[in-house]
Parts: structure tokens; sequence; C-alpha cells
């Protein structure tokens, strides 16, 4: 089989006739996922019903690319096994989906950015009072378990969405960052410091298409005459 | 007059005979001060009832110092000038104590500093949604305005305190990362910050004292027979 795909798992020590695959591609195009994709109802659903079906259908999907390379911080991807059914999970998804680290401790970024950070931190501090506020407020009218309810549903939304507020957010810039990949998420805080960043993202209810691409051109490439 | 004090600001052209203290100090020791110091009662006191007075009792002990520059970002010595008396500051303020902003654009922050930052807020978060709740909470017993104006003490407390939370935080600790220079500050979430950063910073109430060493060990550097 010369003009077949060659899998670089797989890769055979052959030195005299290197792999068509790394002579046209000597780096694959690096993909960092977020569970989102998986998981947030609004995307997922091209991919499956429940997480885990969206998990499956990623992974035979992701089977028939050979151009990608898809990674994911170990502390999102145990984020994601808690939405999963673990024991219904392949364990070729632990080969097709590289569980990878930042490296935290060698990877700088602008300083710039810590502005911006505390600026927007500062602004949701700001808003998060006036919730607070306008919760004592209506106490009057309503009773403390109701308005607590209400008060911390509205107090996480003032302070929570559209910035990147947890370790796991960081851990998928900075690899994205590190290995110069592009991020797929769907959550807004990532994708605005993705732009601050000068990282690649695409949009999350894209995903499916991305891989239904990379899938045509992994075939297409697979079938090109072997170079001389 | 060979072996007196030399003014590095008024450094002549002699270009054959070199200032004593230019060879003894090829460079001199940067210090970047914090309002805090001019501001808190508790670390102003040694230099002055009133943040004036203790700007004036600086700036005249400044100026016997030969070993030292002082630097403040702009941002900073603006938030000075609401506390201090404008028209009473000499003009000489301006000539001892350089006003320069961090080359923000230019600088670089360990990327692992961005965890301690994102988890540090997410308490910080956790807390005051804890404050308000307690604030719904006593509703029953207290009158909203009574209420509100404990929950934005407490809020402030929970939030701001012993972080860095502002544009003029993170103008100082880049102004001193950038200048290798010594901070100087009261506020212990910049202290905090200094640490991780491995920026050199001084216990507040000992800055009185070590102007005074700062004086002595410029006079006794002045005394010293000049060099051939």
């Amino acid at each position: 089989m010369t003009n077949g795909v060659r899998d670089n798992d797989k890769n055979d020590d052959n030195e005299g006739e290197p792999s068509a695959l790394l002579i046209r591609h000597p780096s694959l195009q690096k993909v960092v996922l977020d569970t989102s994709l998986f998981v947030n109802p609004d995307v997922r659903t091209s991919l499956g019903r429940t997480p885990t079906e969206a998990l499956e259908t990623f992974l035979f999907l992701a089977a028939q690319i050979h151009i990608l390379e898809f990674y994911m911080p170990p502390s999102v991807f145990e984020e994601l096994m808690h939405f999963a059914e673990r024991e219904r999970i392949p364990g070729d998804l632990l080969v097709v989906l590289h569980q990878k680290p930042p490296k935290k401790h060698e990877l700088r970024c602008p300083a710039v950015l810590l502005y911006e950070l505390i600026e927007e931190m500062r602004e949701r501090v700001n808003k998060g009072l006036r919730v607070a506020e306008n919760a004592v407020r209506s106490a009057e009218k309503k009773k403390p378990d109701e308005i607590i309810q209400d008060l911390r549903r509205k107090y996480r939304e003032a302070l929570r969405e559209g910035i990147i507020d947890s370790k796991e957010d960081v851990d998928l810039l900075l690899l994205a960052m590190e290995l110069d990949a592009l991020l797929i998420t769907a959550d807004q805080g990532l994708i605005k410091w993705a732009e601050k960043l000068g990282i690649q993202w695409l949009f999350p209810e894209k995903f499916k298409d991305y891989l239904a691409g990379a899938i045509r051109r992994s075939d297409f490439l697979a079938a090109l005459p072997k170079e001389e």
C-alpha cells in the first residue's frame, strides 16, 4: 500500500521511505477542546443527546481524522468525566484525546493582561454588590429563602458569566498558547481571552462541521499519489 | 572640593574626573513608593499628622539622600494628590519623586500567577455571596438602610482587602518589576504579590528609619577620600 493513509501513532521505522502524511504535514494542527462542547446543550446537540453520546460521536469522527491532534487539560477531562458515564467511555478516547497540562511554570503572558483581568473583576464585584443590595431591599415583599435562591442565581451571573474564573479556564488558555493550538469552546469568557492572547478559536456550533471538513481533507490527502 | 558630595542631577561634564559617587554606585537603588505610606494613618504618623505634612517630611529627608532614586507611577501620584493639599506641595517633589508608568506592553509575567489571581478572586466571590446571604437573612430584624450600610462594608472587606484589585496596584507591581526596585507600601495585597513576583519590599513602618539610614550612608560615602 503506497498511497494509503499512514497512522502517525503506528509510524513504522522504515527510514528510507518516510510516511507520506509526515512529509505533507510536518506539524499537525493541534486542537484544544473544552468540556462545554460535550456538556453545553446548545452546542452539544449536533453530536448527541447526552454528553456520553456526544463523546462517542466525537470519537467516531476523530478516528477518521489524520490531520488534527486533539488535546484536553487533565483538569478539564476530569470535569468532563463528571458529566459522562465513565463505564461507557471507550479506552480509545484516551488515545485520541491527549490529556496534557500546560507548562504553567515556563509560560509567560503579557503583563498588560493583568490590568484587564483586574478591571474586569472590579466591575463584576461592583455589580455583585448591587445585586446584593437589591436582594436586601426586596426582603419586605418576599420570603428569605426565595430571595436567597434568586440572589445566588443573579450573583453568579453577575460575577462568573463571561469571564475566566477557574483553574480549568486558565489550563485551557495556557495549553492552547503553549501548543499554538486552535481552542474550541462554547465559553464566552474563554473566547474573549483567546482573542486577547492571540489564540485561534472556532465558533463552537461549527465543531461538528469542522470535524467533517477535517475527515474530507484527511481522505483527500490520503488519496494523493505518493511523492517521489 | 574633591571629597564632597556630588549631586547626580548636577553631574558636570568634566570627563577626565568622573564623580566619586558614580564610581561607587554604578546603579543607584531604585525605590517605588505607594500612596499608603503618606495616607494610611498607621504608617504615616512617623512622618506627619496629615498626608501633606508626611510628604513634606519625606521631601526634606529625600533631598539629603544620594544613593536612592524614588519613583511613583503617575496613576498613584494622582491618587496621592487627592489626599494632599496640592498648593502646599513644593515643586521639588516632582524632581525628587520620579513619576513613571511601567512599560506595560513590554513586560511579561509568569503565567502561573494567573491561577493564583483567579483562585483568590474565586474564594473572595464566594465569601461575598455569603455576606450577601447573611444580609438578606438579617432583614427581619433591622431596617434596610442599616443592613445595606453594613453589607457594603463587609462586602468590600471580603472582596477587596488583601488582594490587588486596581490599575494602581498593577502599576506599582509592574514598575517595581521593570526597575528591579524596592517596593514600599502598607498594602498587604501588594506585599503578597511582591513576594510572588520576586520584588524586594520593606516593612512600611520602617520607611522613616530606612530614609534615615540612607542619609547616613550618603554622608558616609560623601566623606570618603576620592579614589584616584
